[in-house]
């Protein structure tokens, strides 16, 4: 019997779960769920094949018996407690697994890990993971074939599925309402447009999208990420001339979001007064100037300039922000919280909707002098709400990598992203029988210039 | 003889040493300017009671010994770095005077003072010093004849003296650019209006202006500071329901300053790619989207909506910001250091311009049932680029209390800001021999609407 020992037992644990009970007959497995919470691993553990013990990976002693258990380890845990899983699995030598992101840490790891022979398979979910596989698959196939890259551009975004997308933004909270909310703080985001490098920072943001097409789907817009020039170096890109990475949203969306940004509700930094008992109205009202005769909504209106007839307003007004009956009911509230409150009313997603998954890379490379261009879609719609397209294009790829790491089709020693054909290949073709598959369209390359399109 | 030693011999000292100067011979003063620059110190000390020394103030002996031998230590030095100097004024028992606001260090200090029976007063410049003095001589005067205090709103001012003032945006650095490159960076101005706690964020700070009159002076606009509310507790006005600090530009400055803030021109936490050889004109262009045909200009007037006969055109014009000759020359600049170096280029004062500081303070109070209120402006102008009107309104407070803590008639022990009525009103007084006085205008009172105006 193989042991894999699941750390952490969230939302996104549910598609993992049931895709290595399905193969644990044939495969042997045992599958252990691990949760501070044992509740949670129960709740997850419904299987014939797993079983649920209660796990505080603070408790040094508890977690190595676990690990010692365990063939190979996934870490469902939040990135920064991954690290002293990953230094158990050194000493006692188990592959590990995880859908985050390389950490410094994790990547300092690395000459230990190929010592001792083990793969500790990272950012092998959806974003990170799916859009690695995805565009590295393209990008060598360019490559293999002689051509030049000229540009890459790729947006992911988590949505509403078409079917249950009911409100006016076309948006529902399908995973973490607080990252949606502070979304692009921190710094400009920054990347490069035909040898360019372009920065937009915070305040324009969510003015600078560009719109994307979705055979079947519709019309989208990126917002740009903070971190595309990383991906120079990940990709091994890194004389490419456009380079972005981005978020998708439906249209419209952005421009209503600014309305937020700008007023200062998504301010994380610091905590408004009273936030407890304020109405909705009070809280809109505190980022606008006092008057003692004009109305928060005109005071709204003509502070960021929306006319009467913009659908921005209908937008503001569905989410009920000049309520004042309807209170913040929350101790020390930062803005940021506050408004999490207010659109959590809204946005949450109801017991029969589904959420869906987009994503969409550009390559523009040269080829026997030839300018062309692949744009390459992918969607995923989720099953209900707990086969979640985000918990199925995590668990999936993830489950996957788990099985091949174990029959020892993925072998390569050390911290590993999916960027290596060895590794993006068997799983790309394995995702394409639950339907998650990218679609290619070839067409002559546009250059940068949306204005083309 | 009385020794006076001055730390740090920057452009603010001047005026300082002209007032100790002239009265030195009646009141036998020597004063001894260190400096860890000598000539620096030397250039200073160009008066027959003065003498240079050199002094780093890293170096605990030299310090100790040069603080040991003075009867009173002024500290000009930057803020963080009065505290050293502060232990030593302890430990030799020395009186000690700052502009400087009050650190928490400092504050700590404020037993140890007490219990030596010395003074250690801080805050007796111009912003803090002068406005804190003018302001508590009004209040604790409405307290006094039994009024109540409904409004506070303050600011303050350092622009170029009217007779100077020749370009479009009526603005010139008369003090540390940097400062008002990135002035209203790190996090929401807060403060309250009419019982109503209000927030403005950075990116909407320079829309949020209102306008003030000054007799004589015409119009100006106050801009909120980030900090009103701790005047609450230093000024004693715990419950007043409208409490406002801001800094004044002229009419017009804020709006096209905007632009910049837009842009992301005024960030200051990452460098930008190649600043040395960048020119302005690819500065402007790395914060607006690519494009191969359509030029810089048109793009930022697209994005950020500049009409074609908006005067902020013309500032932005008058600025050189498209100029495709001029090169930034800064090795891995900032935005805000490449911004800066485009601005000194037209907004660093001639060798015959004056400066200005401007002061206005509005009371708002309720005396014997009637609603009142006393308007206080205060305008003063350089005399030169030696005797700025920066140097005059820091340089003459400091000396004069100075003066009178060495006479005795300033003897309050411990860590002090003059907010003191035995310790404002005599060198309030002293200042109006200097032509540094308040105007006071007195109507009912209009309440926070500035419609009524």
């Amino acid at each position: 019997m193989t042991n894999i020992l699941i750390i952490g037992a969230g939302k996104s644990t549910s598609a993992l779960v049931r895709y290595l009970h399905e193969k644990s007959t044939e495969l042997n497995f045992e599958i252990t769920i691990a949760d501070k919470d044992l509740k949670v691993a129960k709740k997850a553990a419904n299987y014939s094949s797993t079983s649920a013990i209660e796990l505080d990976i603070f408790k040094t002693e508890e977690r190595q018996a676990a690990i010692k258990k365990a063939d190979l380890v996934v870490s469902m845990l939040p990135a920064r407690f991954h690290i002293e899983v990953a230094k158990d699995c050194i000493a006692f030598e188990k592959n590990l697994a995880t859908a985050s992101y390389v950490s410094d840490e994790m990547a300092a790891l690395d000459q230990e890990v190929k010592a001792k022979g083990l793969t500790f398979m990272n950012e092998i979910g959806v974003d990170p993971g799916i859009d690695h596989m995805s565009a590295m698959q393209v990008i060598d196939r360019i490559r293999d074939e002689g051509g030049k890259m000229l540009l890459f551009e790729s947006f992911t975004g988590g949505l509403v599925a078409p079917e249950s997308d009911d409100n006016l933004w076309h948006y529902k909270f399908t995973w973490n309402p607080r990252n949606v909310v502070v979304a692009g703080q921190g710094g400009a985001a920054k990347f490069i447009q035909e040898g360019q490098y372009k920065y937009i920072p915070y305040q324009r943001l969510f003015r600078r999208t560009e719109f994307l097409e979705v055979p079947g789907y519709g019309r989208f817009e990126g917002l740009a990420n903070r971190n595309s020039l990383a991906y120079r170096d990940v990709y091994n890109i890194k004389d490419i001339p456009t380079l972005y990475r981005g978020t998708l949203r439906r249209v419209g969306f952005s421009k209503a979001w600014n309305v937020f940004v700008q007023l200062g509700m998504t301010d994380d930094s610091y905590t408004i007064e009273n936030s407890e008992n304020m109405t909705y109205r009070e809280f809109v009202n505190s980022f606008l100037p006092y008057s003692p005769t004009d109305s928060v909504e005109l005071k709204l209106r003509h502070n960021l300039k929306i006319d009467q007839d913009d659908l921005i307003w209908d937008k503001l007004l569905e989410l009920e922000i000049f309520n004042n009956n309807k209170v913040i009911g929350l101790k020390n509230a930062t803005p940021a919280q506050a408004l999490q409150k207010i659109l959590e009313d809204k946005w949450t997603l109801n017991a029969d909707d589904k959420d869906m998954i987009v994503m969409y890379h550009k390559f523009g490379y040269e080829l026997d002098g030839k300018k062309q261009q692949i744009d390459s879609t992918m969607v995923s719609i989720g099953e209900d709400q707990t086969f979640t397209a985000m918990a199925r294009t995590v668990g999936l790829p993830l489950g996957i990598a788990v099985v091949k790491m174990i029959s020892g089709e993925i072998s390569k020693p050390g911290v590993l992203r999916p960027i290596h054909p060895e590794i993006y290949n068997p799983i790309l073709k394995e995702l394409e029988t639950y339907n998650i598959k990218f679609s290619e369209t070839e067409r002559d390359y546009l250059g940068y210039n949306p204005d083309q399109l």
